[in-house]
């Protein structure tokens, strides 16, 4: 995670005031998912894979406390000494750490001061902002920037995880309560051809903007003709795929995704219950009979895998999708959810093959 | 747990002051238990066999709605109806039930909801008694009786519960901050000699009183003559066990007990923890030197038998226990632990047993 | 396991005789047991708690080898020195022991290996037998009783291992093709009273015989006057259990016994599948259809408690059952089966309570 | 597996003499395999991912039983019935499936059967070859070399398996007794350098020879430049890396070894045993100390990744590895292990990267 772009120093204070912007907006953001909810549904984990709301609020405040205050604050002093091994999460390289597994046995510290917590590092980090000369500036920016991007993964993971909490409890309880509005069904799918070629594919750090370090370098990669759906896979298609039974016909799976739905007893995606004739489908608000017009959701890459081989295509590569990407704007990401993208891609152009996405 | 022990129309007018107050007291203990504690404490589950402090608070609470208000109460309805379900720990009897280990999984109902339950329920409680006629009252009596015996069990497993769950806090916090004083350390163990024969053990219905449908009827027993240890084994005898290898050689364990110690690596009690030269054990005051005149506490059967034996002694049987109980007022109750009791039994005198008791 | 009755120096001669006779044919039981196993069938282990038909050839022979030879045969030496780690079943005892679960794994030695082993050691015994002294007659007669004891025992456990081995083979092999003649349907159970009061119970060594050492000291029980069934339950009586419902109604069942059914989704006694409307059984002699007159047999002790509690009666103390037996002679005992007995018990003589038996 | 190339007439005129001597090689091979075994060593299962050696030579029949004979053979009948499904690993396509995991519970058929089944089969082959006309020759002679291939593949799980299984017994027990000459050290790791660009790889059909259906089609793949060391890592290499604290230093792995490497508490190669100083390897010839001029065997990926990063290089992906053996005859193949070969691939030539192999 080492930031790609270091700003110089013009471009530093142009990038003060917007980056202070951003750097209020985004922790604002974190603050504004947790206010649904209480203090007991901050604080409880619900599998090993997921984390409590209240240790997501303090693990990227404890980001922002160990990698911008600790080397660039002067005098600098933990808020709680504690916290540098409660929230944690890159073990080998910055000390101990509290097993993940086990986040939610922390009811100490409770909710307020983990926002008081979040509260104290946000004042310092303005303050340093404040009086921080050029090479400061300099040197905290992309560090900055990288915290920033961090705390939006973990945003996307506070909604995740609650979603999972939320729907273990028999009350099922609405994270927000808000009218559905049935989404406007698509047409049939339709295949837009790409023409393959050496292409160069990977983040140029040259170009300015942020990115992980694991998207770059830029690299040239063989890519075949393909085709590509031009939109993902719905609801209707999915109940379809169930209905011809898709979960019980092995020639459509992967071998190890086959072995997963006969150990994991899969019949439909994560959330969703049949009632009687019809699905219904656990959401942020609350239980709802499954939108026929929406993407697919919550399925994993062996679902995916399967549904395209069902739809007689396959899923994209990286590099096929990254190609179409640059081709053409892609509209569907889905704060909450992981999406089944219809993507084609054919050596032979006569065979469309279906693809998905995972966000 | 029939109750044993319903009292006639005249006791009943007598016992009506007297039921409220202990009801008004007991309702209130609970309250008190849990006042330490922050929302996030009391909705999380440690392990299986534990609960939260919110669950016990609210299942005591449905014993008093369920058993009295339900068949009582003109026009009863539930609080919610969904908390038969939650808040139910007799699975075939009384209709389904949220499964012990998912306990921690409801952040909803949140705390104060609970407590709300516990005010409306008592408040309707109150009025039933005030409205009560003979025939009600006497219908009631025993099962708020039994209600509050219940709920006094459970006050138990709130601190027993709550313990174990700030012990897995790597803070430590304390639920009390208290200071703690030695206890006066006793003398050597003397052994007290009791004589033997059939004897009647079991609680005695007629006698009136409250107890336990398992605590009766009064029958007869043959007891061999023993000797009984004159007070409870103290951490310092315990820690002579340790020192002399007890968890170590498997001479001084019960052959399931010695499995015990290899598959769960008992190396001291529960809660202790070796600082040094020193041993530490976790209390509800927080962590703290181990007091060697105490008794031992947090240990299991196989423990108990195994020191029983390296002190050239044995557990005593129920019936022995009892049979000594009922010739000495017995002390060393305590309230959260399981205290490691010696009591002697020898058929040959010349061996005095040492023996446990587990509360 | 130390012996009860070491008899003297008369005695010795008298047993000498007697004793060598049991031992060739106690030993040649053993082998007549193998005799219908193939080499595989002697090697695997079908699970944990079994052992391979050639684990008990050698450890039974181990016995005598480390107990009679060691120490009394004028320069011993180990057949094999690896088998004094193979084959020994008393871990703190004597020495280093191969894991249980793993004694499958024991490819080496072969059978014939471990054949050979058993002949080599009973010869040596022999030779010890036929030059010992009165002193060294009277060290070891004990032990080979002891041995003989313990080798009938590990005789029950090569038929119930190896019935296990083959009831998991989809061949279902029998280990002997014999026809099966339907048992003679008993009469319905008739309840015989007995009187209780205080009784002896246990083994007593001045009487001569052998006996395990937790089969003593005789000692006194106070036993309540009871009634004990006159004959085991059958069959045909556990078939009218399971059609009445027995495995799905939890009132029938102790609460760890309830938790096992739902567990391990018992329906049936181990060995049973359901064809058609009829119950088959596996036995040695292969799949069979359930005789209706034979005693059930493969039943746990939760089993035999729901099924006591069904027919209105209860299972025996051991107590109870020892004093019966004293006061009658019992048939029934089976080779190979758990048995459930109808014994019954009731400190009210209204009351009949049917009790089990596990041999 | 459908085979890639189907001989025409004269082809197959050639084949047929060509095919049945192969036949009766591949055949025989297997046999020879299992010679230095006892029953006892062919029934047993030492984990679930092996197979005993009897399922592999029955599964191998099994294969020619149901491909050839029961399509082609007149009046064709089973050897066993039940064989169908005891040996077959084709569970969704070709019927029922004995669990992998219980294959070690079939004692039955014994080792004798299943030779005999061996034979029976090997015969019936031989008489449908000999009669048959070039439209059933044309039929036969892919699936025949199909099973040739697949036999193949067995044979190298028997010797895998096996080893696994004398591995696991503490008698250790050698498969054959051979004297063990030490390898001659090779010189250090020189790098070739490969020139990448758009390449072929895959299997050409056209080209005649046998192929697995994973193996093609020919396509075109972009390969960036890279250097390859010219021999495997050597077990000297492997010490060095265990010295040097390899399997403790998480920098070196990738974050799932990692993982696996404190899961599993890996410390050295499977097999691998320190004793005093030195360390032991068990092979088919025993326990013997580790030769360092031999490759490493038996490594995971994750192993073989961390040494290559620790030598400062990389594993090659699969176009790189089939780039290069196209450039260079291989040598290096051995039979029963997976190997760990040195190969570099660098976008970067400056930065050399080590690569491993898995046979």
């Amino acid at each position: 995670m080492k930031p790609q772009n270091v700003p110089g120093a013009h471009a530093a204070a142009v990038d003060r005031a917007s980056l202070i912007g951003r750097f209020e907006s985004v922790r604002a953001d974190s603050v504004s998912i947790a206010a649904p909810l209480g203090a007991e549904d901050m604080a409880v984990q619900s599998m090993p894979d997921t984390s409590p709301t209240k240790w997501h609020l303090a693990h990227t405040t404890w980001f922002f406390e160990t990698f911008v205050l600790e080397p660039h604050e002067p005098g600098f002093a933990p808020f709680d000494a504690a916290f540098r091994v409660l929230f944690n999460s890159y073990y080998h390289q910055v000390g101990d750490q509290h097993p993940r597994p086990r986040r939610g046995i922390l009811t100490r510290p409770p909710v307020d001061v983990a926002m008081r917590y979040r509260s104290s590092v946000d004042a310092r980090v303005r303050a340093l902002f404040d009086r921080a000369d050029h090479a400061t500036m300099d040197a905290i920016a992309p560090v900055i920037e990288l915290g920033l991007h961090h705390e939006q993964q973990h945003q996307e993971l506070m909604l995740t995880d609650v979603k999972h909490l939320l729907a273990c409890s028999p009350l099922r309880p609405a994270y927000q309560a808000r009218a559905h509005d049935l989404a406007h069904p698509p047409g049939p799918i339709r295949w837009r051809a790409f023409g393959g070629g050496v292409v160069e594919i990977g983040f140029d750090a040259s170009s300015g903007g942020f990115s992980f370090d694991h998207e770059s370098p830029r690299h040239e990669a063989l890519v075949h003709p393909f085709l590509l759906a031009d939109r993902l896979v719905t609801n209707a298609e999915m109940v379809a795929f169930i209905e011809d039974g898709g979960y019980r016909r092995p020639e459509l799976w992967l071998d190890a995704g086959w072995s997963a739905v006969e150990r994991e007893g899969w019949e439909a995606p994560l959330y969703w219950r049949r009632r009687g004739d019809a699905w219904e489908e656990f959401t942020l608000m609350g239980e709802r009979p499954v939108d026929p017009a929406e993407p697919v959701a919550h399925v994993s890459l062996y679902e995916a895998d399967a549904v395209a081989r069902w739809l007689g295509a396959r899923l994209p590569t990286e590099q096929e999708w990254e190609t179409a990407c640059a081709a053409q704007p892609v509209r569907g990401h889905f704060l909450e959810d992981r999406l089944l993208h219809p993507l084609a891609a054919a050596d032979d152009p006569d065979t469309p093959i279906l693809q998905a996405f995972g966000d």
